[in-house]
C-alpha cells in the first residue's frame, strides 16, 4: 500500500500537513485502494481549513500517486498496484526470435467463443459498452439518411466507399496527424475487413509478418486462414513493441510485413511514443517492408491530445492505416475504413472480390453523424467513463488479487493487461471462472509460445455490482492458486 | 419474320380466319417485331367478331409464338429472332477440357470499371433498377427496426447473422424446395462475400473449380484472387451447364469444387431441369465434390412456380447453397447468405476472419421486411416488370441488330445473351459503343478462353425511351461490323 514520506521540511506547511494526515489514514488502512476519500468540502469542513487548503494537500497527493481523481467520482486512494514491466521483458537481440505458423487447436476457439457468450459475465470481452454508444441519434441519422438519400441508401456504394464518409474521415485523419484526402480511404466492413484486405495486399500463404507480442488474438485467427506465419516481437507496456527487437528481427527473418496497434493496444493498452513510432516507419522503410497500422482505439485516450498515428510518418506510402467506428459508434454498422497507400489500387480489388461493397446505409448514417458535429462531444463523455471504469477494475484487481500481481495503467481504450503470480494459470482460471458464470481472457490466447501463462486480459468496457463481484470472484480463485502452488 | 402458315382444314374456324388474317398482317410488314397488335376490344370491333372469338385466335397466335402477351402492354408481335444454341455448343466430351489459371489483365477490369459507371448508358450492367425497389418501405423498415431493437441495432450481430433473419431465411427456404433451419444458415455481406467464402472453406490455392461457362465475371475476379484454376463447362441457354460433360471433365480433371447458377443464369438466362439437377447433385455426391450453389437469381423467374434449388436434392450435406436479396430488395444492404451444410463451422470461422459479422441494421430491416410480408408481393411486381422489359429488349435486338444475331429467351431474371454473327467482334463492339456513352458487356468478359468473342450481355433490368436509342445505336455499330467484314 502506497505511503505518502512525510519531507524533511522544518516547518511543514498548512496544506503539507493536511496531506500528511491523509496519507496517514490510508496507510494505517482507515481508506483502503479504491476508496473514496473526502470530498474537498467535506474535509475543509472536518479539517476546520479553507478549501483552497485542501485543495493543495489533494493536489500533493494526486502528484505522488497516493489519490486520484475519477470523474464524476471524487478523489479515491490509487490502486498503488505495480505495472507489469517484467511480463513483456524479453532477453535482448540474441534470444530466439522465429516466425511461426499459427494453429489455434479447438481450445482456444472454444475460449474466444465463451468471450462473447453473453450469458457470461463480461470480464474478458474485448467490445465497447453499447449503453455507451449513441444508439438513439445513430438511429435518427439511419432514418434521416435513409430518407434523403434514397436511391443512395440501397445501391452499392462502389467498392470505395461513399464519397461523403469518406470525406468526413479525410478530415478528422487531421487528428492523428495524416493528411488524408477522400480518394486515398477505402470503406470496409469494419476493421477486422480492413486489416485482413491490408494482409492479403501485402502478403502470400507462406510469409511471415512481425506483430507486437501479446498479439490480438483475431489476429492470429486471420493469420492461421489467410496461411501466414507470425513473428511474435516483445512489447511493454510503455512502449508498446520494441523497435529494437524488431530491427534485429528483420536482419535475420524474411518479414513481409509489420502489424502494429501502436496506440492503446489491445491487450497491453501501450502507447508508442511518437519517436519510436518515426523509428518503425524509417525502420520499415530501409527495408521496404509495409506495415498495417490497426488504430481503432486512437480515439479513446483519457488525455487532452489524440496521440498521432504512425501513417502521419508515413512518406513512402507503405503504411496501410486501418480504423473504424466499432469502438466509438456501433460495432453493428460496420463501418471501418483503410488507407493503404500505394496498395489501394489492390485493396480497392480485394474488396470488390470479397464483398464487393460496404452496406449503405450505415454508410450514410455515420456520415450524418460525423456531419452533425456531436461526434467529438460523444467521444469526450466516452473517454471519460472509460477512465473511471478502468480506475474501478485496477482498484478492485488491487484489492482482490493475490499479492504480486501487476496490472497496467492504459492512457486510453478498456482493457487492462493484469499479470499474476507465476503460480497462476490463467487458463485454469478462466476454467474456474467459467463454473461460475465469468468469462476470462487468458494469456495464451495472445500468443503462439508458451509465454503469457500467468497473465489475462480484462475488460474495463462495462461496470456494475456485478463486475465487481466477479473480479472478486476470480481474484478469490487466483489467490487459492497462488497459496496451493506457493 | 414469323408467318402462320394456314392450316390445311377444310373449312377453317371462325377464330382461325381471324388468326390467319392477324398472321398476314404481321407477315406483310404491318406490324413488326416488337409491335403492338390492336387489343382483344379493338380487333372485336374492326372485324366485328366476337371478343371469345378473337380471344381464341390470339390463343392460337399465341401457341404459335406469332405474338406474346406483356404485362400491362397487351399483345405484341413476337420478336422471332432465334435463341442461340450453337453459340455454346461443345463438341462432345472428346474436346479440349483443361483447368487453367485466371489472370484479368487491366483490359478486363477495365471493362469491368464502364459496366457501373453511372455516367454511361447501362446496357452491360448486371445491377437490379433501384426505381423497382421498395425504397421507401426499407427506410422505414430501416427505422423502425433501429428504435425496436435499440442494443441489437449497435451490436455485433454474431458470425452467423441476428436469428429473426435466418428464421425468416429459413421460412422462404420451402419455395426453393430446401427444408433449411435457421442454424444452418450463415448471414453474408451479400451473395458475392457467401461464394468467396463457400469457395475458402472448400479449397485451397492452386484447387481446380468447374463452373458453367459463359462465367459470370465476378466470379473469374474471385477466383483469380483466391489462387484457383478454372475449368469451364459447357453450357447451353436451354439446360444450362452440361452436367454429360462434367462427367466427363470430372474423370480427367482433379476438379475440387464446383460453382453453378442453375437458376436464370447470368448471364446465360438457362434454368437447369430438375432432372438435371438432381443428376449434378448425385454425380458430385459420387466423387463426394461440394457444389457451391449462387441462386441469387430464383426469386425472379417469370413463370407460376419458383424452380428449385439444387440444394433441394442434397442428402449429404455437400450443396453450399449462396444467396442475398440484392436483386430484389437492394444491392447496398449487402444482406446475403449461405447454408454450407457440412461446410457450416469453416464458413462461420471464416466469416469471423474476414468480416467478424454482417451489419446489423441492415439485417434487422430485411427481416421486418419480410415479416411484414410484403416481399411476395413485390416479386410479383418486380418480375412482371422485367418480363416487360426483357421482351421490349428483345424487340429492339430483333429490330436493330444484324440479321443472323441469336438471343436467348429467359423465364426469369434481368439480362439476356447475345450471339451476333461471327464478323461481329464483342471488344470491339463495346469499345466503339463507349465512345457513344454505352456500355455493353462484351462475351470475352465471361471466359478465360478466346470463345464468345461474338456475343455480349445486355441488361433489361432499365428500359426508356435511351435505353432504346442505346440499342439502336449498338446494333447500328453492328451491323456496320457485320456488313464490312462479311
Amino acid at each position: 500500500m502506497a505511503t505518502a514520506g512525510r519531507r524533511a521540511a522544518t516547518r511543514p506547511l498548512l496544506y503539507e500537513r493536511i496531506a500528511a494526515d491523509v496519507a496517514d489514514l490510508i496507510a494505517r488502512g482507515t481508506y483502503r485502494p479504491g476508496d473514496r476519500v473526502p470530498s474537498i468540502r467535506e474535509l475543509s469542513r472536518q479539517m476546520r481549513v479553507s478549501i483552497n487548503t485542501v485543495m493543495e494537500a489533494y493536489a500533493q497527493l494526486e502528484n505522488r500517486r497516493v489519490i486520484e481523481a475519477r470523474p464524476q467520482s471524487g478523489y479515491h486512494v490509487s490502486c498503488a498496484i505495480p505495472e507489469p514491466e517484467g511480463a513483456v521483458e524479453y532477453t535482448g537481440p540474441k534470444q530466439n526470435l522465429a516466425a511461426t505458423a499459427v494453429d489455434l487447436g479447438s481450445g482456444p476457439l472454444e475460449v474466444m467463443r465463451t468471450l462473447a457468450d453473453p450469458g457470461l459475465v463480461p470480464l474478458g470481452r474485448g467490445v465497447p459498452n453499447a449503453e455507451l454508444l449513441p444508439i438513439d441519434k445513430l438511429s435518427r441519422m439511419l432514418a434521416t439518411a435513409a430518407r434523403r438519400f434514397r436511391i443512395d441508401s440501397v445501391s452499392y456504394a462502389g467498392a470505395k466507399g461513399l464519397k461523403r464518409l469518406r470525406t468526413q474521415i479525410a478530415k478528422r485523419s487531421l487528428d492523428s496527424g495524416c493528411r488524408l484526402t477522400p480518394e486515398e480511404i477505402v470503406v470496409t466492413s469494419g476493421c477486422v475487413e480492413a486489416v485482413t484486405l491490408a494482409l492479403q495486399a501485402t502478403c502470400r500463404p507462406g510469409d511471415t509478418v512481425a506483430i507486437g507480442s501479446p498479439v490480438y488474438y483475431t489476429f492470429l485467427n486471420s493469420i492461421q486462414w489467410l496461411g501466414l506465419k507470425v513473428l511474435e516481437i516483445p512489447s511493454t507496456p510503455r512502449e508498446g513493441m520494441s523497435v529494437d527487437v524488431l530491427a534485429y528481427a528483420l536482419r535475420h527473418n524474411p518479414v513481409r510485413a509489420c502489424l502494429v496497434i501502436a496506440n492503446f493496444n489491445n491487450p497491453l493498452g501501450s502507447v508508442m511514443p511518437d519517436e519510436r513510432k518515426e523509428e518503425l516507419v524509417r525502420l520499415l522503410r530501409a527495408h521496404e517492408i509495409p506495415l498495417i497500422e490497426d488504430d481503432v482505439y486512437g480515439d479513446l485516450g483519457f488525455g487532452p491530445h489524440r496521440p498521432s498515428a504512425t501513417k502521419a510518418y508515413d512518406e513512402a506510402g507503405l503504411v496501410l492505416y486501418c480504423s473504424s467506428f466499432s469502438k466509438t459508434l456501433a460495432p453493428g454498422y460496420r463501418v471501418g475504413w483503410i488507407a493503404p497507400g500505394r496498395y489501394i489500387e489492390t485493396v480497392q480489388r480485394l474488396k470488390s472480390v470479397f464483398s464487393l461493397a460496404t452496406a449503405s446505409p450505415t454508410q450514410l448514417a455515420v456520415a450524418e453523424f460525423l456531419t452533425s458535429g456531436g461526434y467529438d462531444r460523444h467521444l469526450r463523455a466516452m473517454r471519460r467513463t472509460y477512465a473511471a471504469q478502468l480506475a474501478h477494475v485496477r482498484a478492485a484487481i488491487a484489492r482482490w488479487f493475490p499479492a504480486g500481481t501487476r496490472v497496467t495503467r492504459p492512457e486510453g481504450g478498456f482493457v487492462v493487461w493484469v499479470e499474476l503470480p507465476p503460480e497462476v494459470d490463467g487458463l485454469a482460471l478462466h476454467e474456474q471462472a467459467l463454473r461460475k458464470g465469468i468469462a476470462v481472457a487468458p494469456g495464451t490466447l495472445f500468443t503462439t509460445s508458451d509465454r503469457f501463462r500467468n497473465c489475462i486480459r480484462v475488460s474495463g468496457a462495462f461496470w456494475s455490482e456485478r463486475i465487481r463481484e466477479a473480479l472478486r470472484t476470480v481474484g478469490g480463485i487466483a489467490c487459492g492458486m497462488a497459496r496451493i502452488r506457493s
